[in-house]
Protein backbone atom coordinates (compact mmCIF):
# COMPACT_ATOMS: atom_id res chain seq x y z
CA UNK A 1 0.00 0.00 0.00
CA UNK A 2 2.87 2.48 0.98
CA UNK A 3 4.58 1.75 -2.35
CA UNK A 4 1.56 2.97 -4.20
CA UNK A 5 0.73 5.90 -2.52
CA UNK A 6 4.57 7.07 -2.12
CA UNK A 7 5.59 8.45 -5.42
CA UNK A 8 2.43 11.04 -5.27
CA UNK A 9 3.68 13.00 -2.53
CA UNK A 10 5.92 16.09 -3.05
CA UNK A 11 8.82 16.31 -1.07
CA UNK A 12 8.46 19.47 0.65
CA UNK A 13 5.30 17.37 1.96
CA UNK A 14 8.02 15.18 3.19
CA UNK A 15 9.93 17.83 5.11
CA UNK A 16 7.19 19.18 6.53
CA UNK A 17 6.43 15.99 8.11
CA UNK A 18 9.54 15.65 10.09
CA UNK A 19 8.54 19.29 11.20
CA UNK A 20 4.99 17.99 12.29
CA UNK A 21 6.80 14.44 14.00
CA UNK A 22 9.28 17.03 16.07
CA UNK A 23 6.25 19.53 17.72
CA UNK A 24 4.10 16.70 18.31
CA UNK A 25 7.40 14.55 20.24
CA UNK A 26 7.33 17.98 21.82
CA UNK A 27 3.77 17.97 22.82
CA UNK A 28 3.78 14.80 23.95
CA UNK A 29 6.54 15.32 26.32
CA UNK A 30 4.33 17.66 27.83
CA UNK A 31 1.26 15.08 28.57
CA UNK A 32 -0.54 16.67 25.60
CA UNK A 33 -3.21 13.97 24.12
CA UNK A 34 -4.75 16.33 21.69
CA UNK A 35 -3.95 18.87 19.50
CA UNK A 36 -5.70 21.47 16.95
CA UNK A 37 -4.77 21.72 13.45
CA UNK A 38 -4.43 25.43 14.36
CA UNK A 39 -2.48 25.02 17.46
CA UNK A 40 -0.49 22.20 15.64
CA UNK A 41 0.19 24.46 12.34
CA UNK A 42 1.28 27.31 14.21
CA UNK A 43 3.64 25.36 16.57
CA UNK A 44 4.95 24.06 12.60
CA UNK A 45 5.48 27.57 11.37
CA UNK A 46 3.03 26.40 8.39
CA UNK A 47 -0.35 27.53 7.66
CA UNK A 48 -3.49 25.16 8.66
CA UNK A 49 -4.40 24.95 5.58
CA UNK A 50 -0.96 23.36 4.40
CA UNK A 51 -0.91 20.84 7.51
CA UNK A 52 -4.11 19.68 6.65
CA UNK A 53 -3.77 19.52 2.98
CA UNK A 54 0.18 17.51 3.93
CA UNK A 55 -1.99 14.97 6.16
CA UNK A 56 -4.68 14.33 3.42
CA UNK A 57 -1.97 12.39 1.70
CA UNK A 58 -2.13 9.55 4.31
CA UNK A 59 -6.10 9.38 4.88
CA UNK A 60 -8.28 11.00 7.56
CA UNK A 61 -6.24 11.98 10.59
CA UNK A 62 -8.34 13.97 13.46
CA UNK A 63 -11.64 14.14 14.58
CA UNK A 64 -14.01 17.14 13.60
CA UNK A 65 -13.84 19.59 16.61
CA UNK A 66 -11.69 17.40 18.82
CA UNK A 67 -7.95 17.74 16.27
CA UNK A 68 -5.99 14.79 16.29
CA UNK A 69 -4.58 12.60 18.62
CA UNK A 70 -0.85 13.00 19.75
CA UNK A 71 0.44 9.70 20.14
CA UNK A 72 -1.31 8.03 16.79
CA UNK A 73 -0.41 10.90 14.51
CA UNK A 74 3.36 10.71 15.61
CA UNK A 75 3.22 6.97 14.97
CA UNK A 76 1.83 7.16 11.65
CA UNK A 77 4.59 9.70 10.85
CA UNK A 78 7.51 7.56 12.43
CA UNK A 79 6.51 4.93 10.27
CA UNK A 80 6.19 6.39 7.35
CA UNK A 81 9.65 8.46 7.31
CA UNK A 82 11.24 4.68 7.70
CA UNK A 83 13.45 6.11 10.73
CA UNK A 84 12.16 3.57 13.30
CA UNK A 85 15.15 1.41 13.14
CA UNK A 86 19.15 3.20 13.19
CA UNK A 87 20.02 3.77 9.79
CA UNK A 88 24.00 3.34 9.54
CA UNK A 89 25.49 6.86 7.68
CA UNK A 90 28.98 6.88 6.42
CA UNK A 91 30.87 10.05 6.45
CA UNK A 92 33.16 10.95 2.95
CA UNK A 93 35.62 13.97 3.93
CA UNK A 94 37.42 14.68 7.34
CA UNK A 95 37.66 18.62 7.20
CA UNK A 96 36.22 21.09 9.60
CA UNK A 97 32.73 20.72 8.49
CA UNK A 98 33.20 16.68 8.33
CA UNK A 99 34.95 16.92 11.44
CA UNK A 100 32.04 19.10 13.26
CA UNK A 101 29.38 16.65 11.84
CA UNK A 102 31.12 13.68 12.85
CA UNK A 103 30.53 15.47 16.89
CA UNK A 104 27.57 16.44 16.50
CA UNK A 105 25.25 14.91 18.85
CA UNK A 106 21.84 15.57 16.89
CA UNK A 107 21.71 12.92 14.77
CA UNK A 108 21.75 9.83 17.34
CA UNK A 109 19.21 11.51 19.34
CA UNK A 110 17.28 11.01 15.65
CA UNK A 111 18.23 7.85 14.81
CA UNK A 112 21.26 7.63 12.93
CA UNK A 113 24.35 6.65 13.54
CA UNK A 114 27.35 7.84 11.38
CA UNK A 115 29.18 4.41 11.41
CA UNK A 116 32.74 5.60 9.85
CA UNK A 117 34.54 8.17 7.76
CA UNK A 118 36.39 8.34 4.71
CA UNK A 119 38.76 11.08 3.54
CA UNK A 120 42.13 11.25 1.05
CA UNK A 121 44.43 11.86 3.94
CA UNK A 122 42.90 9.35 6.97
CA UNK A 123 45.78 9.05 8.83
CA UNK A 124 46.81 12.66 9.10
CA UNK A 125 43.02 13.38 10.43
CA UNK A 126 43.22 10.58 12.84
CA UNK A 127 44.03 12.55 15.42
CA UNK A 128 42.07 14.96 16.00
CA UNK A 129 39.87 13.33 18.11
CA UNK A 130 37.27 11.48 16.10
CA UNK A 131 35.47 8.53 17.96
CA UNK A 132 33.99 6.93 14.63
CA UNK A 133 36.79 4.62 12.94
CA UNK A 134 38.04 6.71 9.88
CA UNK A 135 39.40 4.49 6.92
CA UNK A 136 41.35 5.65 4.01
CA UNK A 137 38.88 6.16 0.38
CA UNK A 138 40.24 3.04 -1.01
CA UNK A 139 38.20 1.02 1.36
CA UNK A 140 35.38 2.63 0.57
CA UNK A 141 33.39 0.33 -1.69
CA UNK A 142 34.00 -2.42 0.69
CA UNK A 143 32.75 -1.06 3.66
CA UNK A 144 29.75 0.10 2.21
CA UNK A 145 28.47 -2.99 0.71
CA UNK A 146 30.05 -4.63 3.78
CA UNK A 147 27.94 -2.46 6.30
CA UNK A 148 25.16 -2.12 3.94
CA UNK A 149 24.90 1.55 4.47
CA UNK A 150 22.97 3.19 1.96
CA UNK A 151 22.84 6.82 3.46
CA UNK A 152 26.27 9.46 3.10
CA UNK A 153 27.39 12.32 4.21
CA UNK A 154 29.54 14.51 1.63
CA UNK A 155 31.83 16.78 2.84
CA UNK A 156 34.52 16.74 0.56
CA UNK A 157 35.81 19.87 -1.73
CA UNK A 158 33.26 21.31 -4.79
CA UNK A 159 36.16 19.35 -7.06
CA UNK A 160 35.88 15.97 -5.88
CA UNK A 161 32.40 15.86 -5.26
CA UNK A 162 31.10 13.91 -8.56
CA UNK A 163 33.99 11.90 -8.43
CA UNK A 164 33.16 10.72 -4.69
CA UNK A 165 29.41 10.60 -5.73
CA UNK A 166 29.94 8.30 -8.60
CA UNK A 167 31.89 6.00 -6.68
CA UNK A 168 28.80 6.42 -3.84
CA UNK A 169 25.77 5.44 -6.21
CA UNK A 170 27.94 2.30 -7.96
CA UNK A 171 28.52 0.92 -4.58
CA UNK A 172 24.74 0.95 -3.37
CA UNK A 173 24.08 4.44 -1.50
CA UNK A 174 20.66 5.74 -2.26
CA UNK A 175 20.66 8.94 -0.55
CA UNK A 176 23.52 11.57 -0.14
CA UNK A 177 23.23 14.52 1.97
CA UNK A 178 25.58 17.12 -0.13
CA UNK A 179 27.41 20.12 1.40
CA UNK A 180 29.52 20.22 -1.57
CA UNK A 181 29.00 23.22 -3.16
CA UNK A 182 27.72 21.36 -6.84
CA UNK A 183 25.05 20.39 -8.29
CA UNK A 184 25.61 16.38 -8.46
CA UNK A 185 24.48 14.60 -10.98
CA UNK A 186 23.39 10.97 -9.86
CA UNK A 187 20.83 8.14 -11.46
CA UNK A 188 17.07 8.85 -11.15
CA UNK A 189 16.40 6.35 -8.07
CA UNK A 190 19.20 8.16 -6.10
CA UNK A 191 18.31 11.28 -4.03
CA UNK A 192 20.30 14.01 -3.15
CA UNK A 193 19.44 16.50 -0.41
CA UNK A 194 21.66 19.42 -0.44
CA UNK A 195 23.03 21.74 2.16
CA UNK A 196 24.53 24.93 0.94
CA UNK A 197 25.45 27.44 3.94
CA UNK A 198 27.24 30.22 1.76
CA UNK A 199 23.00 29.87 -0.38
CA UNK A 200 21.57 30.38 3.27
CA UNK A 201 23.17 33.24 3.50
CA UNK A 202 22.99 35.15 0.23
CA UNK A 203 19.12 34.34 0.82
CA UNK A 204 18.94 35.92 3.98
CA UNK A 205 20.97 38.68 2.66
CA UNK A 206 18.57 39.57 -0.22
CA UNK A 207 15.47 39.51 2.36
CA UNK A 208 17.68 42.11 4.82
CA UNK A 209 17.91 44.31 1.90
CA UNK A 210 16.94 48.18 2.92
CA UNK B 1 11.96 49.99 -9.28
CA UNK B 2 13.51 46.71 -6.75
CA UNK B 3 11.29 47.69 -3.70
CA UNK B 4 7.72 47.13 -6.00
CA UNK B 5 9.28 43.97 -7.16
CA UNK B 6 10.83 41.91 -4.32
CA UNK B 7 7.45 41.31 -2.23
CA UNK B 8 6.37 39.05 -5.10
CA UNK B 9 9.27 37.28 -5.81
CA UNK B 10 8.97 33.50 -4.26
CA UNK B 11 11.58 32.39 -1.88
CA UNK B 12 12.50 29.44 -3.97
CA UNK B 13 13.29 31.41 -6.55
CA UNK B 14 15.47 33.71 -4.67
CA UNK B 15 17.16 30.39 -3.67
CA UNK B 16 17.04 29.17 -6.90
CA UNK B 17 19.01 31.70 -8.26
CA UNK B 18 21.72 31.74 -5.85
CA UNK B 19 22.12 28.16 -7.54
CA UNK B 20 22.27 30.20 -10.89
CA UNK B 21 24.93 32.47 -10.09
CA UNK B 22 27.20 29.88 -9.25
CA UNK B 23 26.64 27.93 -12.44
CA UNK B 24 27.42 31.19 -14.20
CA UNK B 25 30.27 31.96 -11.86
CA UNK B 26 31.82 28.58 -13.25
CA UNK B 27 30.97 29.21 -16.79
CA UNK B 28 32.58 32.44 -17.08
CA UNK B 29 36.11 31.18 -14.74
CA UNK B 30 35.72 28.21 -17.89
CA UNK B 31 35.71 31.89 -20.28
CA UNK B 32 32.09 30.63 -21.64
CA UNK B 33 30.54 33.47 -22.94
CA UNK B 34 26.59 32.70 -23.77
CA UNK B 35 24.65 29.51 -22.42
CA UNK B 36 21.23 27.79 -23.43
CA UNK B 37 18.44 28.10 -21.13
CA UNK B 38 18.68 24.02 -21.28
CA UNK B 39 22.17 23.84 -20.57
CA UNK B 40 22.03 26.28 -17.72
CA UNK B 41 19.23 24.44 -16.58
CA UNK B 42 20.60 21.60 -16.31
CA UNK B 43 23.84 22.37 -14.39
CA UNK B 44 21.02 23.82 -11.89
CA UNK B 45 19.81 20.80 -11.99
CA UNK B 46 16.61 22.40 -12.38
CA UNK B 47 13.69 21.92 -15.36
CA UNK B 48 14.32 24.60 -18.40
CA UNK B 49 10.49 25.86 -17.76
CA UNK B 50 11.87 26.57 -14.35
CA UNK B 51 14.55 28.40 -14.81
CA UNK B 52 12.95 30.37 -17.37
CA UNK B 53 10.25 31.25 -15.20
CA UNK B 54 12.70 32.18 -12.51
CA UNK B 55 14.41 34.83 -14.73
CA UNK B 56 11.04 36.26 -16.16
CA UNK B 57 10.58 37.94 -12.60
CA UNK B 58 13.41 40.32 -13.33
CA UNK B 59 12.52 40.91 -17.21
CA UNK B 60 13.65 40.20 -20.09
CA UNK B 61 17.06 37.93 -20.59
CA UNK B 62 18.43 36.28 -23.14
CA UNK B 63 18.60 35.91 -26.93
CA UNK B 64 16.01 33.32 -28.78
CA UNK B 65 18.47 31.02 -30.08
CA UNK B 66 21.86 32.60 -28.52
CA UNK B 67 21.20 32.16 -24.87
CA UNK B 68 21.86 34.39 -22.27
CA UNK B 69 24.96 36.23 -21.80
CA UNK B 70 26.80 34.79 -19.07
CA UNK B 71 28.50 37.88 -17.50
CA UNK B 72 25.77 40.13 -17.83
CA UNK B 73 23.02 37.87 -16.40
CA UNK B 74 25.52 36.75 -13.25
CA UNK B 75 25.62 40.56 -12.79
CA UNK B 76 22.63 40.92 -12.85
CA UNK B 77 21.77 38.32 -9.90
CA UNK B 78 24.59 39.48 -7.92
CA UNK B 79 23.10 43.26 -7.37
CA UNK B 80 19.71 41.72 -7.21
CA UNK B 81 21.02 39.33 -4.16
CA UNK B 82 22.71 42.36 -2.48
CA UNK B 83 25.81 40.30 -2.05
CA UNK B 84 28.11 43.31 -3.49
CA UNK B 85 29.61 44.35 -0.37
CA UNK B 86 30.89 42.04 2.81
CA UNK B 87 28.13 41.03 5.08
CA UNK B 88 29.27 40.96 8.75
CA UNK B 89 27.32 38.27 10.13
CA UNK B 90 27.32 37.01 13.98
CA UNK B 91 27.61 33.76 15.73
CA UNK B 92 25.46 32.79 18.60
CA UNK B 93 26.46 29.13 20.31
CA UNK B 94 29.87 28.08 20.36
CA UNK B 95 29.48 24.51 20.18
CA UNK B 96 30.58 21.90 18.46
CA UNK B 97 28.60 23.22 15.32
CA UNK B 98 28.98 26.73 15.86
CA UNK B 99 32.84 26.42 16.52
CA UNK B 100 32.91 24.36 13.01
CA UNK B 101 31.13 27.24 11.30
CA UNK B 102 33.46 29.80 12.86
CA UNK B 103 36.78 27.95 11.11
CA UNK B 104 34.68 27.55 7.99
CA UNK B 105 36.17 29.33 4.78
CA UNK B 106 33.06 28.81 2.26
CA UNK B 107 31.57 31.91 3.86
CA UNK B 108 34.22 34.63 3.03
CA UNK B 109 34.72 32.96 -0.61
CA UNK B 110 30.92 33.87 -0.63
CA UNK B 111 30.93 37.51 0.63
CA UNK B 112 30.55 36.82 4.54
CA UNK B 113 32.23 37.63 7.50
CA UNK B 114 31.69 36.36 10.84
CA UNK B 115 32.81 39.37 12.92
CA UNK B 116 32.29 37.53 16.18
CA UNK B 117 30.60 35.20 18.06
CA UNK B 118 29.00 35.00 21.09
CA UNK B 119 28.32 32.19 24.15
CA UNK B 120 27.46 31.81 27.56
CA UNK B 121 30.53 30.31 28.75
CA UNK B 122 32.60 32.64 26.87
CA UNK B 123 36.13 32.45 28.73
CA UNK B 124 35.91 28.90 28.60
CA UNK B 125 35.52 28.33 24.96
CA UNK B 126 38.30 30.67 23.69
CA UNK B 127 41.26 28.46 24.22
CA UNK B 128 39.75 25.86 21.35
CA UNK B 129 41.62 27.65 18.22
CA UNK B 130 38.65 30.66 17.46
CA UNK B 131 40.65 33.28 15.18
CA UNK B 132 37.52 35.38 15.69
CA UNK B 133 36.81 37.82 18.94
CA UNK B 134 34.77 35.73 21.32
CA UNK B 135 32.38 37.55 23.28
CA UNK B 136 30.06 36.70 26.95
CA UNK B 137 25.81 36.86 26.14
CA UNK B 138 25.89 40.20 28.07
CA UNK B 139 27.98 41.87 25.14
CA UNK B 140 25.16 40.91 22.89
CA UNK B 141 23.27 43.86 21.98
CA UNK B 142 26.15 46.64 22.50
CA UNK B 143 28.03 44.85 19.54
CA UNK B 144 25.47 44.20 17.04
CA UNK B 145 24.10 47.81 17.40
CA UNK B 146 27.61 49.00 17.19
CA UNK B 147 28.86 46.99 14.23
CA UNK B 148 25.44 47.26 12.68
CA UNK B 149 24.97 43.93 11.81
CA UNK B 150 21.89 42.64 10.75
CA UNK B 151 22.70 39.09 10.32
CA UNK B 152 23.26 36.03 12.83
CA UNK B 153 24.00 32.76 12.54
CA UNK B 154 21.92 30.67 15.63
CA UNK B 155 24.06 27.48 17.05
CA UNK B 156 22.88 27.44 20.48
CA UNK B 157 20.52 24.51 22.12
CA UNK B 158 16.91 24.63 21.09
CA UNK B 159 16.13 25.11 24.80
CA UNK B 160 17.78 28.47 24.14
CA UNK B 161 16.66 29.34 20.35
CA UNK B 162 14.12 31.28 21.22
CA UNK B 163 15.03 33.84 23.91
CA UNK B 164 18.12 34.15 22.35
CA UNK B 165 16.40 35.04 19.08
CA UNK B 166 14.39 37.98 20.86
CA UNK B 167 16.89 39.57 21.94
CA UNK B 168 18.40 39.26 18.27
CA UNK B 169 15.53 40.96 17.08
CA UNK B 170 15.33 43.12 19.70
CA UNK B 171 18.64 44.88 18.63
CA UNK B 172 18.07 44.82 15.13
CA UNK B 173 18.99 41.65 13.51
CA UNK B 174 16.50 41.00 10.28
CA UNK B 175 18.15 37.92 8.97
CA UNK B 176 18.45 34.09 11.49
CA UNK B 177 20.31 31.26 9.62
CA UNK B 178 19.04 28.88 12.59
CA UNK B 179 20.40 25.60 13.55
CA UNK B 180 18.16 24.88 16.46
CA UNK B 181 15.45 22.31 16.16
CA UNK B 182 12.58 23.97 16.69
CA UNK B 183 10.48 26.53 14.81
CA UNK B 184 11.40 30.06 15.72
CA UNK B 185 8.43 32.79 16.28
CA UNK B 186 10.07 36.30 14.90
CA UNK B 187 8.45 39.21 13.57
CA UNK B 188 6.78 39.62 10.13
CA UNK B 189 9.74 41.77 8.81
CA UNK B 190 12.21 39.63 10.26
CA UNK B 191 13.33 36.18 8.22
CA UNK B 192 14.61 32.89 9.37
CA UNK B 193 16.29 30.49 7.25
CA UNK B 194 16.46 26.77 8.83
CA UNK B 195 19.41 23.97 8.29
CA UNK B 196 17.90 21.21 10.76
CA UNK B 197 20.37 18.57 9.66
CA UNK B 198 18.50 15.66 11.59
CA UNK B 199 15.75 16.40 9.27
CA UNK B 200 17.66 16.55 6.10
CA UNK B 201 19.11 12.93 6.99
CA UNK B 202 15.30 11.83 8.23
CA UNK B 203 13.67 13.12 4.17
CA UNK B 204 16.58 11.10 2.58
CA UNK B 205 15.65 7.70 4.91
CA UNK B 206 12.32 8.05 3.37
CA UNK B 207 13.50 8.15 -0.25
CA UNK B 208 15.54 5.34 0.31
CA UNK B 209 12.98 2.76 2.05
CA UNK B 210 12.97 -0.27 -0.07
Amino acid sequence: MKKLVRPEIPRKTIYRLSIYLRCLQRLKSNAIRTVSSDALAKAAGVKPTQLRKDLTYFGQFGTRGLGYDVEQLAAMITDLLGTKRLQPVILVGVGNLGRALLSYRGFEQEGFEIVAAFDLAAEARRARGIKQPLHGMEKLEDFVRQVGARMAILTVPGTAAQEVTNRLVQCGIAGILNFAPIVLQVPEDVTVNNVNLAIELENLSYFIQD
